[in-house]
């Protein structure tokens, strides 16, 4: 598992558009804990409102790592953000960066690296375990965030469950999968850069052996419907071994985003499919809920489409950022009131 | 994909066991005429049949390249070896390893590839293709072996109905996807190595457009209901799009042979797990038959499984060493008499 130092010092360069700055903003939301400040180019046009300060003033306020959290187009490293990666190194940072571009592929940035005995993280590319699956029940709980399509809030409504299950005092972590996921954990494994033959051996890895009561909340990946990365997402189910699925969805989108020949499943059937697939390692696997980006709709259409929705399932439906995941947690907390029996 | 260069040199070092040497005899059993001959030291217990030659005989009867026919204990290269890998390379020859040692972590080695303008092809390591999958129909037709487990016959069964569908005059290629079926092919992509991102894309470039009535016959990797290898299953299932599958079984194995927690599943439970999960790319996938491993049973034990199986799943079961698989080229020939409406 990746673990990395923080906190960060946010780089946004000559971000753009909130789109490019989205692993920023993603970080400054969760863990602003976590941030000492940003570190944007004069003329940049996002920010993420942490203090805007330099490479002496971050390492100074105690900062670990400097975090890359634009995406430039391409996903290739522009070569006059070298020169502030260069300062970073000397400085004693560690630098954390989610580009296609390897840090370890500019050879001058690793020698300055080993002469500051500092780490570059390529979370995209990192030497993930390879260990191969058991099926070996472990200790503790465990909660996957599924999907009936990619990019829908997975990653979100587990950070939000996590929240909302420590909020009511029940133990729980966050357990990372992507790499927005793993710089806002600060640990976690990439699970689609994994070698294909150690998947559910890495998903394994990620959730060890924990107290009873514990519960690891895990950011999911793809979708069992995608034809491209369902493969990741049945790796991950089995290694995960979760007692508990929350099926995330956006009402509206009746194809795939990036494939559109590709219908996304009716929830029913998703939730049958993912309960069939995961009973495999967790034979008590259930639904315990379904978590909506209900972006597209008003508060009427929201409300309409929340209460038919959950009558027809017979489970409870949120969305975290209208409403939040308390019908979640509650239904963890008292599991035998909302259980779906598919 | 990778392409070795044929014929080959079957190198068989001190070999102890046909276990040992079962590369080795897979590549002289399934291409003979791929084969100039083998090279053993003084005390080898095994040999595949073929001549025995040096590396200069091997060179003048036109050999392409070494293979690494043979699994030490371990998976690690033995030292006493490496005298005749330099030879080899130094004769023009390359190197062909499905060893977990790299020879391409020995520098000298491959400095001496490199001079002799040779390749080291680890095939266990290979630069497999870095491509999404798209879900995009593709012209020509295709068969998978799938399985209740792993190991029990599913590269075996494609080899042999390439074979059987060759000599009906029907148009067909054998497409491997482990490193003893690319050894015997000459060309392919070991799926398991592949980056979790990219199974199904892998899979999809393994077999790309070809004539309508052509058959890619491909060699299937471990199991849906295997809880380390379930995800590359399923992408290569995916990218696949199999209109054909043949469901590989040992009976008696009522349990994972590694993993003797987890039961096999019933063959009618296995065939609707894998025709429901290989509808999502090709939605006329159906299931034409049975290939068993019989060897744990005797004729008539053999005969009753056989024909009781085959009632109650109305397929044809075949053991591809007990009667040859011309049933199941029969199906493929004849799809409307025995297909199968799971």
């Amino acid at each position: 598992m990746l673990v990395l130092r923080k906190p960060y010092l946010l780089f946004l360069g000559d971000a753009r558009t909130p789109v490019d700055a989205k692993t920023a903003l993603g970080v400054a939301q969760w863990c602003p804990d976590d941030v000492v400040g940003e570190l944007r180019f004069a003329g940049a046009a996002v920010s993420t409102g942490m203090p805007a300060m330099g490479i002496a003033e971050a390492v100074a306020a105690g900062a670990g790592s400097l975090l890359i959290g634009i995406a430039p187009a391409g996903g290739q490293l522009p070569p006059h953000w070298l020169p502030t990666l260069f300062e970073a190194v000397d400085a004693g940072l560690d630098i954390v960066s989610g580009l296609h571009t390897r840090l370890n592929d500019f050879p001058e940035l690793v020698r300055a690296a080993t002469a500051a005995q500092v780490q570059l993280h390529d979370v995209r590319h990192g030497a993930w375990p390879r260990v191969t699956g058991t099926g070996r029940k472990r200790a503790g709980r465990r909660l996957l965030t599924v999907g009936t399509d990619c990019a829908l809030g997975k990653k979100y409504t587990a950070l939000a469950v996590t929240r909302s299950l420590q909020a009511r005092g029940i133990p729980a972590t966050f357990r990372a999968t992507g790499q927005t996921g793993i710089m806002i954990a600060g640990s976690g494994v990439a699970i689609d850069a994994v070698v294909a033959d150690f998947i559910a051996g890495a998903a394994e890895h990620l959730s060890p052996d924990n107290a009873g009561d514990h519960w690891d909340v895990i950011e999911g990946q793809g979708s069992l419907f995608h034809p491209a990365y369902a493969g990741v997402s049945l790796g991950l189910l089995h290694g995960s071994q979760p007692d508990a699925l929350v099926l995330c969805h956006e009402p509206g989108r009746t194809a795939l985003d990036a494939l559109p020949a590709f219908p996304t499943p009716r929830l029913a059937d998703a939730i049958d499919a993912y309960l069939r697939a995961g009973r495999l390692t967790n034979p008590a696997i259930r639904c315990i809920g379904i978590s909506v980006n209900s972006s597209a709709l008003d508060d009427a259409q929201w409300a309409a489409y929340r209460d038919r929705t959950g009558a027809e399932l017979g489970l409870p439906v949120v969305d975290p950022l209208r409403g939040g995941v308390e019908a979640l947690t509650a239904a963890i907390v008292q599991p035998e009131e909302t259980h779906h029996d598919a």
